[in-house]
């Protein structure tokens, strides 16, 4: 798991505790075989920060897989790599993922080329198997 | 003052209050001269609330004073309404609002029409200047 700064977090509200292992800034899109942005409230501060949002726009220009759920297309919004895609996302993002050129749409996951994007913490199967079929291509 | 719920709201960050007189379901553009969307962490809950989402929306349209500072112009994005306009906002939302069409000058007021826009807290004199001066054409 890569962030803003290494150190153990705690999700705001549950118990679940994640390990930023490494900082992006010590990173490189080479270093992974794709990118997985969870949501939540994360992607607002995430989006904020320069060096994350570098690394997401050259880790998506890889062409490798790059997968954002619920908040997390909000920055690939902030990276300039909607363009014209097709996807999808938390439905109150759905203006601001459109604004930015992409066609939004109601479903549990879409996949367009290396884009995998899906709604809600419900479609976790649906996301996590278009992610794993695209690495196993 | 309208908001999503009427109110007397605590800021954040300080001992300001504010009171929400009514809510964006209870009032129609006619109903004022000009807008004007504050910053802070507000932005990302008025942007995914679907009434005020709207009213900002029908409102622009009237070719009224529409104004928004810091994170503010984050709910113009949201509304469709950034299009084609030169405008400015707090740094770190510049990726959102080019990725929206939007062209970001970093100065501290840009008037585009109706559109008025600033960045940061310190930008309000020339922000609220800027706002009159449409006000009174």
């Amino acid at each position: 798991v890569i962030g803003i700064l290494p150190g153990v977090y705690k999700a705001y509200n549950s118990d679940v505790t994640v390990h930023v292992q490494k900082s992006v800034t010590e990173v490189s899109p080479g270093d992974f075989h794709a990118l997985v942005i969870p949501g939540g409230r994360s992607p607002a501060n995430l989006r904020e920060d320069k060096a994350v949002v570098e690394f997401v726009k050259k880790f998506f220009e890889t062409g490798k897989p790059t997968a954002a759920i619920c908040h997390g297309p909000q920055v690939l919004v902030t990276a300039g790599v909607i363009g014209k895609r097709t996807l999808t996302g938390f439905p109150e993002i759905e203006g601001e993922l459109t604004a930015a050129g992409g066609t939004f749409k109601d479903v549990e996951v879409l996949v367009d080329g290396n884009l995998v994007t899906s709604r809600i913490p419900g479609d976790l199967p649906a996301f996590s198997r278009a992610v794993e079929k695209l690495l196993l291509r």
